[in-house]
């Protein structure tokens, strides 16, 4: 960190979204896959070292707007980022987002990035390690249900990470599903889009929801479900946005979870009594759980995005980015002397 | 707000501090200080439109890092902020801040800037508004303890709004009060450079306590106050961070806060009972309580600094900046079609 911010009088290092599309080429997905995966599971290892809390949320009749921050000893992270379902209808993404990383000891910031990008790496590899435990040995399918912004990067993690070779699509949105087809080209997945929730979790070893709709939905209904399927589900993570229908929450063997405080108020188990069980995902890291006892059990992962994932996405950037040369913002004030802010009006 | 974000694919307008600099010297501090209390007032004339909670602080050993969001129907703001007094020791300034506009119709940033002099015009500002009601009718003299960053434009603000003619200096470190006496040459102030706290606040009308300490101080002594002074502490705002004797809370006949529960945590009151009585400002404004009966009274701001006061400062810059040309940051990934981010790595 510190060789990182040589000189705070030089700005703070700034990664526009053209440059993180360049790193994450150059670096390459399988790669940052693998290595976010990694330090995901370091970092959930050493949870108890994180200074957590619910995300702040500020909620309209249109969208929310989040702040996500987290902290260790050492660094500081805190993500922005909305959620507009009906933003696409307007040109403009359902989630943006741009994060900061600091430097605890000094309250300084060391890098500002954009994080529409980031935060697909981050969600993909956190479901990617999720399913890792969660799902039956040798899953080779994935049914993807919603096909927008999220839909490629779950494929390649799920692909990367669980070595799934097959995924099925579905969408209300057929032109998603084509997108999605599309860009999945090449992978080596096989890669089929249906007509149907039904037709697309048929065979279907893992299927993740990640659907935008600001509503309490029923994208995956009971009869949809099988035992042995992993359900990865991320796109419910608002009070009021849920995605499954309660019935397979009290179907399902385990339900996991990142943050339980956060989880209770975003999560799909929002529809339940707030003494629901659920286990932390940490605690299957660290052995105190099993996310899985056989084959045939149900497990969900109700996955709501924690900031803890954004810090080790954060932190993973800033030391690829170590290599390199980055822009420098002008983000705070750095007076010769630093009483003398006044200064710097030069009157 | 529309015509300001022309276009999303052209990114965030992003102000850095030079030119932050350059705008305050352009426009003029006193026009600044003028526009800034005018619009302060109007909004905490609307306070019950704002979307309010205390702000999050992360706190360590060596400082704070804190998030400050607050919205109303249109815009949603945070200012990121640090409170580090071991700072300048290592050329790095106490408060450093940057801050972001957002629309909350697609929660996508309008503006990202450096907030440092943006927070402490904002800061002086919102001191000079409080003190136009509760400081003694032709008050003419200002003590300042305190002479870091902030001090300057808490003198300026105070001859600007209230009309004080002279300034009375007092710092520990000496050179801090050269410094800002140095920097209020010209301005038309009257500026003495005083070697305790009982010489700076003799003949004062107006007592500004900004020390940085983090611990609980007691900057000012209840033999330094007398009837008719308007106390105006704004150095104590962290939790076990305070300036003011309790004795002077106790003596004193009003005590004005912005926002009630952050000011409960943050503020000198935190060394009493939660059931102390204060004010709310806006209440003045509003003609629901007066700021001071009669010129014999002594009054305390318990200044903390509240989140719509940035956003105050934070919409009056946009909308200085609505004229001009601004740098702009790919802070958020805008792909042709929104639900094919994927698409921008190209692959």
């Amino acid at each position: 960190m510190q060789q990182f911010i040589t000189d705070p009088a030089k700005g703070v290092p700034f990664l526009g979204v053209d440059t993180m599309a360049k790193v994450i080429n150059t670096v390459g997905i399988t790669t940052i896959f693998k290595e976010l995966v990694k330090r995901l599971e370091n970092d959930f290892l050493r949870w108890d070292e994180f200074d957590k809390s619910p995300r702040y949320a500020s909620h309209s009749s249109q969208g929310v707007i989040e702040l996500m921050p987290v902290s260790d000893n050492d660094l500081f992270a805190c993500k922005y980022v909305n959620g507009h379902p009906i933003n696409t209808s307007v040109g403009l993404q359902t989630v943006a987002a741009f994060g900061v990383l600091s430097d605890v000891a000094t309250g300084y910031p060391v890098l500002l990035t954009e994080m529409c990008l980031l935060t697909a790496l981050r969600t993909a590899a956190t479901s990617a390690m999720v399913a890792k435990q969660a799902a039956v040995t040798g899953a080779s399918t994935l049914a993807l249900i919603g096909n927008g912004a999220q839909s490629e990067f779950q494929a390649l993690a799920m692909q990367t990470i669980v070595g799934i070779s097959a995924v099925r699509l579905f969408d209300v949105d057929r032109n998603a599903s084509t997108k999605t087809a599309t860009n999945l080209a090449g992978s080596g997945l096989d890669v089929i889009i249906c007509d149907s929730v039904e037709q697309a979790v048929d065979y279907a070893d893992i299927v993740t929801t990640c659907t935008a709709d600001k509503r309490n939905a029923t994208v995956l209904l009971q009869e949809h479900v099988k035992p042995g399927m992993f359900i990865n589900a991320i796109g419910g993570d608002c009070p009021g946005k849920t995605e499954l229908d309660e019935h397979i929450l009290v179907k399902a063997d385990r339900i996991l979870v990142e943050f339980e405080p956060q989880t209770r108020i975003e999560g799909e188990i929002q529809q339940m009594t707030s003494d629901f069980p659920v286990t932390e995902f940490h605690r299957v890291l660290k052995g105190e759980r099993k996310a899985r006892d056989n084959a045939q059990q149900l497990i969900v992962f109700d996955g709501v995005g924690f900031a803890s994932e954004d810090f080790t996405a954060l932190v993973y950037l800033r030391d690829l980015l170590k290599q390199q040369q980055t822009e420098q913002l002008q983000l705070i004030a750095q007076p010769a002397n630093p009483k003398n802010l006044y200064g710097l009006l030069g009157s």
